[in-house]
Protein backbone atom coordinates (compact mmCIF):
# COMPACT_ATOMS: atom_id res chain seq x y z
CA UNK A 1 0.00 0.00 0.00
CA UNK A 2 1.94 3.18 -0.95
CA UNK A 3 1.40 6.68 0.77
CA UNK A 4 1.09 10.04 -0.61
CA UNK A 5 2.09 12.97 1.58
CA UNK A 6 0.12 16.29 0.28
CA UNK A 7 2.81 18.01 2.10
CA UNK A 8 5.82 19.82 1.50
CA UNK A 9 6.88 19.96 5.12
CA UNK A 10 10.57 18.17 5.82
CA UNK A 11 9.46 17.18 9.15
CA UNK A 12 6.23 15.48 8.26
CA UNK A 13 8.45 13.79 5.76
CA UNK A 14 11.16 12.91 8.18
CA UNK A 15 8.29 11.42 10.95
CA UNK A 16 6.69 9.37 8.25
CA UNK A 17 10.14 7.61 7.35
CA UNK A 18 11.00 6.85 11.03
CA UNK A 19 7.53 4.80 11.26
CA UNK A 20 9.02 2.85 8.61
CA UNK A 21 7.21 4.59 5.58
CA UNK A 22 8.46 6.46 2.59
CA UNK A 23 5.75 7.96 1.11
CA UNK A 24 5.62 9.65 -2.39
CA UNK A 25 5.65 13.25 -1.06
CA UNK A 26 3.72 15.37 -3.41
CA UNK A 27 3.64 19.23 -3.06
CA UNK A 28 -0.60 20.29 -3.13
CA UNK A 29 -0.04 23.81 -4.05
CA UNK A 30 -2.61 25.24 -1.82
CA UNK A 31 -2.77 28.84 -1.00
CA UNK A 32 -3.45 28.53 2.63
CA UNK A 33 -3.70 32.07 3.01
CA UNK A 34 -6.64 32.31 0.34
CA UNK A 35 -8.19 29.09 1.85
CA UNK A 36 -8.47 30.05 5.92
CA UNK A 37 -9.63 34.06 4.23
CA UNK A 38 -12.15 32.68 2.30
CA UNK A 39 -13.64 30.49 4.81
CA UNK A 40 -13.80 32.80 7.47
CA UNK A 41 -15.36 35.49 5.37
CA UNK A 42 -18.36 32.96 5.10
CA UNK A 43 -17.93 31.84 8.97
CA UNK A 44 -16.03 33.81 11.22
CA UNK A 45 -12.74 33.05 12.80
CA UNK A 46 -11.58 29.64 12.70
CA UNK A 47 -10.79 28.00 15.75
CA UNK A 48 -7.22 26.33 15.74
CA UNK A 49 -8.42 22.36 15.69
CA UNK A 50 -10.93 23.72 12.28
CA UNK A 51 -8.55 25.62 10.65
CA UNK A 52 -6.12 22.60 10.47
CA UNK A 53 -8.16 20.35 9.73
CA UNK A 54 -9.49 22.84 6.93
CA UNK A 55 -5.91 22.71 5.56
CA UNK A 56 -5.30 19.56 6.00
CA UNK A 57 -8.26 18.65 3.92
CA UNK A 58 -7.76 21.19 1.12
CA UNK A 59 -4.21 19.81 0.50
CA UNK A 60 -5.29 16.34 0.22
CA UNK A 61 -8.15 17.02 -1.67
CA UNK A 62 -5.89 19.28 -4.43
CA UNK A 63 -3.98 15.90 -4.71
CA UNK A 64 -6.98 13.91 -5.83
CA UNK A 65 -6.57 13.02 -9.88
CA UNK A 66 -3.30 14.31 -9.79
CA UNK A 67 -0.73 11.91 -11.68
CA UNK A 68 2.69 12.72 -9.71
CA UNK A 69 5.32 11.50 -12.17
CA UNK A 70 2.77 10.74 -15.04
CA UNK A 71 1.20 7.95 -12.83
CA UNK A 72 -2.56 8.12 -11.69
CA UNK A 73 -2.42 7.74 -7.45
CA UNK A 74 -3.34 4.71 -6.35
CA UNK A 75 -3.47 4.52 -2.66
CA UNK A 76 -3.89 6.64 0.47
CA UNK A 77 -3.55 10.37 0.48
CA UNK A 78 -2.07 11.89 3.67
CA UNK A 79 -3.21 15.74 3.94
CA UNK A 80 -1.44 17.65 6.73
CA UNK A 81 -1.49 20.98 9.24
CA UNK A 82 -0.25 22.33 12.13
CA UNK A 83 -0.77 25.34 14.22
CA UNK A 84 0.26 26.79 18.08
CA UNK A 85 -1.93 28.37 20.01
CA UNK A 86 -0.75 30.29 23.31
CA UNK A 87 -2.10 32.44 25.66
CA UNK A 88 -5.08 32.26 22.73
CA UNK A 89 -3.43 33.15 19.60
CA UNK A 90 -2.83 31.20 16.33
CA UNK A 91 1.19 31.14 15.90
CA UNK A 92 2.04 30.01 12.34
CA UNK A 93 5.68 30.09 10.85
CA UNK A 94 7.31 33.58 12.11
CA UNK A 95 9.60 33.80 9.39
CA UNK A 96 11.80 36.23 10.28
CA UNK A 97 13.66 36.50 13.37
CA UNK A 98 11.74 39.50 14.33
CA UNK A 99 9.07 37.43 14.84
CA UNK A 100 10.72 34.73 16.02
CA UNK A 101 12.01 36.41 18.89
CA UNK A 102 9.19 38.37 20.16
CA UNK A 103 7.13 35.12 20.13
CA UNK A 104 10.07 33.59 22.56
CA UNK A 105 9.77 36.57 24.61
CA UNK A 106 6.20 35.78 25.14
CA UNK A 107 6.03 31.87 25.22
CA UNK A 108 9.73 31.66 27.43
CA UNK A 109 9.16 29.29 30.51
CA UNK A 110 5.32 28.43 29.27
CA UNK A 111 3.22 26.61 27.35
CA UNK A 112 0.68 26.37 24.15
CA UNK A 113 -1.22 23.54 22.58
CA UNK A 114 0.04 22.30 19.10
CA UNK A 115 -2.66 21.28 17.11
CA UNK A 116 -1.75 19.05 13.83
CA UNK A 117 -4.98 18.41 11.54
CA UNK A 118 -4.63 15.14 9.47
CA UNK A 119 -6.56 14.10 6.22
CA UNK A 120 -6.95 10.49 4.83
CA UNK A 121 -8.44 9.48 1.46
CA UNK A 122 -8.77 6.42 0.00
CA UNK A 123 -7.48 6.47 -3.32
CA UNK A 124 -7.32 2.61 -4.80
CA UNK A 125 -8.47 1.64 -8.15
CA UNK A 126 -8.82 5.20 -9.65
CA UNK A 127 -11.24 6.77 -7.74
CA UNK A 128 -11.98 8.25 -4.11
CA UNK A 129 -13.50 5.77 -1.90
CA UNK A 130 -13.54 7.40 1.12
CA UNK A 131 -11.72 9.93 3.45
CA UNK A 132 -11.19 10.38 7.14
CA UNK A 133 -10.20 13.29 9.25
CA UNK A 134 -8.99 14.36 12.93
CA UNK A 135 -7.25 16.71 14.70
CA UNK A 136 -4.71 15.98 17.20
CA UNK A 137 -3.73 18.01 19.78
CA UNK A 138 -0.18 18.60 21.97
CA UNK A 139 0.65 20.52 25.57
CA UNK A 140 4.20 21.58 25.12
CA UNK A 141 6.18 23.08 27.97
CA UNK A 142 8.71 25.32 27.54
CA UNK A 143 11.67 25.55 29.61
CA UNK A 144 13.03 29.16 30.38
CA UNK A 145 15.85 29.88 27.92
CA UNK A 146 18.24 33.35 28.91
CA UNK A 147 18.50 35.79 25.87
CA UNK A 148 21.46 34.22 24.48
CA UNK A 149 20.31 31.37 24.00
CA UNK A 150 17.08 32.62 22.36
CA UNK A 151 19.21 34.31 20.00
CA UNK A 152 21.53 31.49 19.39
CA UNK A 153 18.58 29.28 18.43
CA UNK A 154 17.26 31.92 16.45
CA UNK A 155 20.44 32.41 14.37
CA UNK A 156 20.27 28.70 13.49
CA UNK A 157 17.43 29.66 11.73
CA UNK A 158 15.55 26.66 12.86
CA UNK A 159 12.66 28.29 13.81
CA UNK A 160 11.50 30.65 11.54
CA UNK A 161 9.90 28.13 9.40
CA UNK A 162 8.05 25.93 11.78
CA UNK A 163 4.74 26.65 13.73
CA UNK A 164 5.10 28.45 17.34
CA UNK A 165 8.54 29.31 16.50
CA UNK A 166 9.84 26.02 18.37
CA UNK A 167 11.28 22.72 17.10
CA UNK A 168 11.42 19.22 19.62
CA UNK A 169 13.21 17.29 17.29
CA UNK A 170 16.27 19.54 16.51
CA UNK A 171 18.45 22.21 18.02
CA UNK A 172 15.13 23.15 20.19
CA UNK A 173 14.58 19.38 21.59
CA UNK A 174 16.54 20.62 24.79
CA UNK A 175 14.38 23.88 25.13
CA UNK A 176 10.97 21.76 25.45
CA UNK A 177 10.46 20.55 28.95
CA UNK A 178 7.59 18.42 28.59
CA UNK A 179 4.95 17.55 26.68
CA UNK A 180 1.87 16.29 27.00
CA UNK A 181 0.62 14.16 24.35
CA UNK A 182 1.45 12.49 20.91
CA UNK A 183 5.31 13.43 20.49
CA UNK A 184 4.54 13.52 16.78
CA UNK A 185 1.86 15.53 17.31
CA UNK A 186 4.26 18.29 18.05
CA UNK A 187 6.36 17.87 15.11
CA UNK A 188 3.32 18.39 12.63
CA UNK A 189 2.08 14.75 12.32
CA UNK A 190 0.15 12.68 14.62
CA UNK A 191 1.56 8.51 13.80
CA UNK A 192 -1.11 7.12 16.17
CA UNK A 193 -3.96 9.32 14.86
CA UNK A 194 -2.34 8.30 11.26
CA UNK A 195 -2.68 4.48 12.40
CA UNK A 196 -6.30 5.17 13.56
CA UNK A 197 -7.17 6.73 10.06
CA UNK A 198 -5.61 4.18 8.18
CA UNK A 199 -7.51 1.13 10.41
CA UNK A 200 -10.95 3.26 9.44
CA UNK A 201 -10.23 2.79 5.61
CA UNK A 202 -9.66 -0.86 6.70
CA UNK A 203 -6.08 -1.27 5.86
CA UNK A 204 -3.70 -3.14 8.13
CA UNK A 205 -1.31 -0.18 9.27
CA UNK A 206 2.11 -2.36 9.00
CA UNK A 207 1.03 -2.97 4.96
CA UNK A 208 2.78 0.58 4.60
CA UNK A 209 5.68 -0.12 5.73
CA UNK A 210 8.19 -0.08 2.83
CA UNK A 211 11.58 1.21 4.43
CA UNK A 212 13.36 0.29 7.66
CA UNK A 213 12.55 2.58 10.80
CA UNK B 1 33.13 22.45 24.44
CA UNK B 2 33.33 18.63 23.44
CA UNK B 3 30.86 16.49 25.50
CA UNK B 4 32.02 12.45 25.46
CA UNK B 5 29.06 10.08 25.85
CA UNK B 6 29.63 7.10 28.12
CA UNK B 7 27.05 5.01 26.74
CA UNK B 8 26.60 2.53 23.50
CA UNK B 9 23.31 3.14 23.01
CA UNK B 10 22.59 4.49 19.21
CA UNK B 11 19.45 6.17 20.44
CA UNK B 12 21.38 8.37 23.18
CA UNK B 13 23.48 9.23 19.87
CA UNK B 14 21.44 10.15 17.89
CA UNK B 15 19.12 12.18 20.01
CA UNK B 16 22.39 14.15 20.58
CA UNK B 17 23.17 14.62 17.04
CA UNK B 18 19.77 15.45 16.42
CA UNK B 19 20.11 18.16 19.35
CA UNK B 20 23.25 20.03 17.62
CA UNK B 21 26.00 17.84 19.04
CA UNK B 22 28.73 15.60 18.07
CA UNK B 23 29.90 13.72 21.05
CA UNK B 24 32.96 11.57 21.06
CA UNK B 25 31.02 8.05 22.38
CA UNK B 26 33.40 6.04 24.45
CA UNK B 27 32.01 2.78 25.83
CA UNK B 28 32.38 2.58 29.36
CA UNK B 29 33.05 -1.32 29.96
CA UNK B 30 30.52 -1.50 32.92
CA UNK B 31 29.50 -4.74 33.80
CA UNK B 32 25.37 -3.66 34.63
CA UNK B 33 23.81 -6.88 35.98
CA UNK B 34 27.28 -6.86 37.95
CA UNK B 35 26.91 -3.44 39.49
CA UNK B 36 23.32 -3.94 40.18
CA UNK B 37 23.38 -7.28 41.90
CA UNK B 38 26.52 -5.97 43.79
CA UNK B 39 24.42 -2.74 45.01
CA UNK B 40 21.91 -4.75 45.80
CA UNK B 41 23.39 -7.50 48.40
CA UNK B 42 24.55 -4.52 50.24
CA UNK B 43 21.35 -2.27 50.10
CA UNK B 44 18.30 -4.16 48.70
CA UNK B 45 16.30 -3.77 45.71
CA UNK B 46 16.37 -0.75 43.61
CA UNK B 47 13.72 1.60 43.10
CA UNK B 48 13.79 2.30 39.43
CA UNK B 49 14.70 5.68 39.79
CA UNK B 50 17.94 4.57 41.91
CA UNK B 51 18.59 1.79 39.68
CA UNK B 52 19.58 4.26 36.42
CA UNK B 53 21.37 6.75 38.64
CA UNK B 54 23.60 3.74 39.74
CA UNK B 55 24.59 2.65 36.01
CA UNK B 56 24.65 6.22 34.55
CA UNK B 57 27.09 7.03 37.26
CA UNK B 58 29.18 4.16 37.01
CA UNK B 59 29.26 4.92 32.86
CA UNK B 60 29.99 8.15 33.64
CA UNK B 61 33.19 7.70 36.05
CA UNK B 62 34.46 4.21 33.75
CA UNK B 63 35.87 7.46 31.89
CA UNK B 64 37.54 9.24 33.96
CA UNK B 65 40.96 8.90 33.23
CA UNK B 66 40.35 7.14 29.85
CA UNK B 67 41.88 8.44 26.58
CA UNK B 68 40.26 7.66 23.74
CA UNK B 69 41.98 7.64 20.52
CA UNK B 70 45.70 8.46 22.76
CA UNK B 71 44.08 11.69 24.04
CA UNK B 72 43.02 12.69 27.41
CA UNK B 73 39.41 13.93 27.73
CA UNK B 74 39.00 17.46 28.07
CA UNK B 75 35.03 18.36 28.40
CA UNK B 76 32.59 16.76 30.16
CA UNK B 77 31.93 13.27 30.23
CA UNK B 78 27.75 12.25 30.36
CA UNK B 79 26.70 8.60 31.55
CA UNK B 80 22.95 7.69 30.75
CA UNK B 81 21.00 4.73 31.28
CA UNK B 82 17.13 3.73 31.17
CA UNK B 83 14.77 1.02 32.54
CA UNK B 84 11.02 0.71 32.15
CA UNK B 85 8.38 0.17 34.89
CA UNK B 86 5.13 -1.25 34.68
CA UNK B 87 2.74 -2.74 36.96
CA UNK B 88 5.38 -2.48 39.64
CA UNK B 89 8.09 -4.32 38.15
CA UNK B 90 11.01 -2.69 36.18
CA UNK B 91 11.62 -3.88 33.13
CA UNK B 92 15.51 -3.86 30.30
CA UNK B 93 15.57 -4.70 27.24
CA UNK B 94 13.74 -7.85 25.86
CA UNK B 95 16.49 -9.62 24.18
CA UNK B 96 14.69 -11.97 22.31
CA UNK B 97 11.32 -12.61 20.77
CA UNK B 98 9.41 -14.52 23.32
CA UNK B 99 10.20 -12.13 25.90
CA UNK B 100 9.09 -9.02 23.77
CA UNK B 101 6.50 -10.72 22.53
CA UNK B 102 5.16 -11.64 26.44
CA UNK B 103 5.72 -7.88 27.13
CA UNK B 104 3.57 -6.51 24.98
CA UNK B 105 1.01 -8.68 25.56
CA UNK B 106 1.14 -7.37 29.11
CA UNK B 107 1.61 -3.62 28.33
CA UNK B 108 -0.87 -3.34 25.31
CA UNK B 109 -3.38 -0.50 25.92
CA UNK B 110 -1.77 0.38 29.01
CA UNK B 111 1.25 2.59 30.42
CA UNK B 112 4.35 2.50 32.28
CA UNK B 113 6.92 5.06 33.48
CA UNK B 114 10.14 5.38 31.41
CA UNK B 115 13.41 6.15 33.82
CA UNK B 116 16.53 8.04 32.48
CA UNK B 117 19.62 8.32 34.75
CA UNK B 118 21.66 11.16 34.06
CA UNK B 119 25.56 11.52 35.29
CA UNK B 120 27.84 14.43 34.32
CA UNK B 121 31.23 15.14 35.27
CA UNK B 122 33.34 18.34 34.52
CA UNK B 123 36.45 16.86 33.47
CA UNK B 124 38.55 19.93 32.19
CA UNK B 125 42.29 21.09 32.95
CA UNK B 126 43.13 17.35 32.89
CA UNK B 127 40.92 16.63 36.29
CA UNK B 128 37.35 16.15 37.86
CA UNK B 129 36.20 19.64 38.66
CA UNK B 130 32.65 18.20 39.97
CA UNK B 131 30.14 16.06 39.18
CA UNK B 132 25.59 16.58 38.94
CA UNK B 133 23.22 14.01 38.01
CA UNK B 134 19.35 13.40 38.18
CA UNK B 135 16.84 10.88 36.69
CA UNK B 136 13.89 12.10 34.61
CA UNK B 137 10.56 9.84 33.74
CA UNK B 138 7.62 10.11 31.52
CA UNK B 139 4.81 8.27 31.16
CA UNK B 140 4.45 6.19 28.21
CA UNK B 141 0.76 5.53 26.93
CA UNK B 142 0.19 2.70 24.36
CA UNK B 143 -2.07 1.91 21.48
CA UNK B 144 -3.75 -1.30 21.76
CA UNK B 145 -2.58 -3.28 19.39
CA UNK B 146 -3.92 -6.17 17.37
CA UNK B 147 -1.48 -9.12 17.55
CA UNK B 148 -0.66 -9.39 13.85
CA UNK B 149 0.49 -5.85 14.80
CA UNK B 150 2.56 -6.78 17.88
CA UNK B 151 4.22 -10.06 15.56
CA UNK B 152 5.11 -7.79 12.76
CA UNK B 153 7.16 -5.18 14.84
CA UNK B 154 8.78 -8.01 16.77
CA UNK B 155 10.07 -9.32 13.76
CA UNK B 156 11.34 -6.07 12.87
CA UNK B 157 13.77 -6.46 15.74
CA UNK B 158 13.77 -3.31 16.74
CA UNK B 159 11.97 -3.65 19.71
CA UNK B 160 14.43 -6.65 20.91
CA UNK B 161 17.43 -4.35 22.58
CA UNK B 162 15.33 -1.37 24.34
CA UNK B 163 13.86 -0.87 27.79
CA UNK B 164 10.62 -1.95 27.45
CA UNK B 165 10.42 -3.70 24.55
CA UNK B 166 9.56 -0.11 22.54
CA UNK B 167 10.51 3.01 20.13
CA UNK B 168 8.91 5.82 20.49
CA UNK B 169 11.07 7.33 17.43
CA UNK B 170 11.16 4.58 14.62
CA UNK B 171 9.01 1.60 13.76
CA UNK B 172 7.16 2.06 17.26
CA UNK B 173 6.10 5.86 17.13
CA UNK B 174 2.56 4.94 15.96
CA UNK B 175 2.00 2.53 18.86
CA UNK B 176 2.74 5.15 21.66
CA UNK B 177 -0.96 6.93 22.08
CA UNK B 178 0.48 9.50 24.30
CA UNK B 179 3.48 10.50 26.46
CA UNK B 180 3.31 12.30 29.33
CA UNK B 181 7.10 14.08 30.20
CA UNK B 182 9.82 15.14 28.55
CA UNK B 183 10.27 12.98 24.65
CA UNK B 184 13.38 12.57 24.84
CA UNK B 185 13.22 11.07 28.27
CA UNK B 186 11.61 8.08 26.59
CA UNK B 187 14.27 7.75 24.21
CA UNK B 188 16.92 7.85 26.68
CA UNK B 189 18.28 10.83 27.73
CA UNK B 190 16.40 13.88 28.86
CA UNK B 191 17.68 16.72 26.87
CA UNK B 192 15.99 19.69 28.88
CA UNK B 193 17.86 17.38 31.92
CA UNK B 194 20.93 17.65 30.23
CA UNK B 195 20.79 21.01 29.90
CA UNK B 196 19.74 21.78 33.97
CA UNK B 197 22.91 19.54 34.62
CA UNK B 198 25.34 21.57 32.04
CA UNK B 199 24.61 24.99 33.26
CA UNK B 200 24.82 23.59 37.19
CA UNK B 201 28.38 23.00 35.72
CA UNK B 202 28.88 26.75 34.33
CA UNK B 203 28.79 25.89 31.11
CA UNK B 204 27.00 27.31 28.49
CA UNK B 205 24.29 24.67 26.54
CA UNK B 206 24.96 26.73 23.00
CA UNK B 207 28.94 26.05 23.55
CA UNK B 208 28.09 22.31 23.17
CA UNK B 209 26.65 23.06 19.52
CA UNK B 210 29.11 21.62 17.22
CA UNK B 211 26.91 20.53 14.11
CA UNK B 212 23.33 21.05 12.36
CA UNK B 213 20.90 19.89 14.60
Amino acid sequence: MRLYLASTSPARLQTLRAAGIEPIAVPPGVDEEAAVAAHEADHGPLAARDMVQLLARAKAEALVGAEPGGEPIDGLILGGDSAFLTSGAIHGKPHTPEVAKARWLAQNGGHGDLWSGHWLIDHRDGRVNGAVGRPDVATVRFAALDEAEIDAYIASGEPLLVAGAFTVDSLGGPFIRRVEGDPSTVVGLSLSTLRDLVRELGVDWTSLWNRAG
